[in-house]
């Protein structure tokens, strides 16, 4: 009885907050540098989605280059206005669309990878080996030598075997291989990744790494995790690693060349879903858009992270070290859409009406465990509301885009613009029953497509059939 | 204090448990008629699993086809045993593989179908209409036309959308379409899926699909879930089927051709993670394997199912209906495993040292919510264990095999194989910076690449580059 009192008393409170004014109000398309056009269309780079969806049919994935290119130079800017020597690489993982990464490219940014096939792709691409860095705790022997062969810059070291195979091969191909640590610090992921610098661990491969004769021992990487809204985090791991730095300096006479801060970095108009959402969610409720201000700036990481860089480098000396950042999210998760079509409506349950599109978990997995506005991309004028969920066409319960979410009346055929499907949807997507989505690139009125649609040939041109 | 007491207690209970003889020793491999070669090597159908790999590389799925044969014959051969007109549809979205699908209709399977893809690639595989039963809750029109043009046989209906749309091509293409309804039960899965006895919807759609000229409403389709072990939820569905389809009969003059009991039927070897394991994994215990006896028998389910159809309809009489199941993961789990190889040990936690294969939650999607066997199928007879954790290449701590399970001591290049890698596992890959395994089918000593390895070029075929 108690229980069920308090429950409700829940609910009460619960329905007020899903009714205060604004409280649950969409974040704006500016966010993203979309507009709306007269006849209610939202627009990137001066081009309808509603028309892309039209030339080029759902599941579609829309990239914006102007969008990358801000995203990019800000990122950079903030920290070269504090020291020059600061570099970004392309988390290949993040995004793998070619066509993106070549954007990246072009823009300025180098290349972090992670596996063989990413090593390949970034030669594939045209780059040279001194703007490829390596990471990842996987690196076969094969993808190793891939990297020396071809002159890959660094080359940081997971796990302490690796030493010796790249003391190899770097022999075998007649290089001084630059190489690094990846260290765990007291703060960010652990787990099955690096070498922890308080337990020695860190130090030790250092020793073995000075002790070989082609390696040059040279760069700290670390990497503390995804979609991190606390720039604490960063400032803290940064100085240990600087610490760390000048340990390797007086007690192995080991300098570094590179200081690799590694990724993760949020975006502000992407949160994860907390246990309290769930709640809500389960409950028939609407969860709230990311607020403002989630994301510390780039401009407080950047001050942040110079401030205490400069306490163990001058910032005004050629000598000090490139620092090295690889954000992917940062990057990418804001200059890519996904556009789906709405396939049926039909009765859904007490809190709202149920959508199924064209796609759903199979290119949606962010999806399950982030907040991500969406928009009816087709009628971004309509004022009245009603509840839904949205559903894909998989075969499973699962398979859910968006439970309890405000959107215009739709009908059948509507267009679904997710947004921040730039970072983690395309490198999750799978088969499952479905071919994969092409992408376009928009770049002012010039649109090109820059990954085919999967036909279903496709799906199966490796099998025996 | 207490909390740290009651903790403690805990623990000691856990370790306990956790040293109970023989309580978590693996399942034999005879559970999936594999067998142990005088050297220690896992093998299917005489085949050495290590040679396998050694020959096609790793990540590896081998397909045994007469463990398929004998998973499709035990269940068909239950239900043909008390009543002959029994028909199984292969559930294209569990295992997508071709050369598992043709193998399952050279084997007798008919086609089951949820998306325009798996109903092109049954057509592609020379399946005739006839042979086709076409569900899932997002039929595009395109593939409704595919469908009704190639004269599939049956199409059961998700949304009363679907009605006009199968009445309009079945008159363009001049057929009389047999047309049933997916509907939902008092219990298994409901969601977004079908509609409801109870409401009334499943009536009403009858009422339009029996006013509508071109349409023969002939079938109910139901589809309780995934994974199932509890033969009661069948019980209780095939009698809430059995009497709604006596209403028909009765209110509507309709009359069944076709009860479609849909999949969902678990296998013994596999159970789903509970939260109970999910906190033994978490303080570093060791889960247990199923029990025996966990999934009723297929005698069982025959035995249930059938008693209670003859209460409705004569198992002697030919006008009787069909009874069709689409069990997907009862056909195919048990005869698919995935060879993955260890590319590096490092040290652990407390409880576990870690071990990184060369494959992950990229292609082992369903090793996060249940329990997998697993064995080091190079050296099966090693006796000494360690406990380890495994984790696959990608950059992520999620990125997680297994936690806490007790293997021979691993050395780098072993082979593990993982069990039961026939269902939800290829539908759910992915390309995270790595490309798709291949697939060798076994028949004897017949064996044969049914899916050739991705190649690098492969993965950015349908790129701009």
């Amino acid at each position: 009885m108690l229980r069920k009192v308090a429950k409700s008393a829940v609910l009460t409170a619960l329905n007020a907050y899903d009714k205060r004014d604004g409280a649950l109000q969409p974040q704006s398309p500016s966010a993203w540098d979309m507009t709306v056009s007269d006849v209610g269309e939202l627009c990137w780079e001066g081009n309808s989605l509603a028309a892309l969806a039209e030339r080029f049919g759902t599941p579609l994935y829309v990239v914006s280059r102007a969008r990358l290119e801000r995203d990019y130079r800000e990122f950079l800017g903030a920290f070269t206005a504090l020291y020059p020597k600061v570099e970004i690489g392309c988390s290949y993982k993040t995004n793998p669309l070619p066509g993106v990464i070549r954007a990246m490219h072009e823009i300025g940014a180098s290349a972090e990878v992670i596996s063989h096939f990413e090593l390949w792709l970034a030669l594939r691409l045209g780059m040279p080996g001194e703007r490829i860095i390596m990471n990842g705790p996987a690196k076969t022997d094969k993808a190793l030598e891939l990297a020396v062969s071809n002159g890959v810059r660094l080359i940081n070291v997971d796990n302490p075997d690796e030493i010796a195979t790249i003391e190899r091969l770097a022999a075998k191909y007649g290089r001084r291989q630059e190489v690094g640590v990846r260290v765990v610090t007291s703060v960010g992921w652990s787990a099955q990744f690096g070498l922890r610098i308080g337990t020695g661990q860190a130090m030790e491969a250092f020793r073995r790494m000075k002790a070989a004769p082609h390696l040059v021992p040279c760069a700290l990487h670390a990497h503390l995790g995804t979609g991190i809204h606390d720039a604490g985090v960063y400032f803290t791991a940064v100085t240990e690693m600087l610490q760390f730095a000048r340990r390797l300096r007086d007690e192995l006479d080991v300098e570094m060349r590179y200081l690799d801060f590694g990724g993760g970095f949020g975006v502000p108009t992407v949160r994860p879903l907390s246990p309290t959402d769930r709640k809500l969610i389960d409950n028939g409720f609407q969860v709230k858009p990311p607020r403002e201000g989630l994301a510390p700036t780039t401009q407080e990481y950047a001050q942040g992270i110079i401030d205490r860089f400069s306490q163990y480098y001058d910032v005004a000396s050629p000598q000090s070290p490139q620092i090295v950042f690889e954000p992917g999210r940062a990057m990418t998760s804001r200059a890519q859409c996904l556009l789906l079509s709405v396939l049926a409506l039909k009765n859904g349950d007490r809190s709202s009406e149920y959508a199924i599109l064209d796609g759903g978990k199979n290119i949606t997995i962010p999806l399950g465990y982030e907040y991500h506005e969406a928009f009816v991309a087709n009628r971004m004028k309509e004022t009245q509301t009603r509840r839904y969920s949205m559903f894909g066409p998989l075969c499973h319960p699962g398979d859910v885009l968006f439970k309890h979410r405000d959107f215009p009346k739709l009908v059948k055929g509507d267009l679904i613009a997710i947004m921040d499907a730039g970072a983690y949807f395309v490198p999750n997507q799978m088969n499952f029953s479905n071919p994969r989505p092409p992408a376009v690139m928009v770049s002012g009125s010039d649109v090109r497509v820059i990954r085919e649609r999967e036909t279903f040939e496709d799906i199966v041109r490796l099998d025996a059939i």
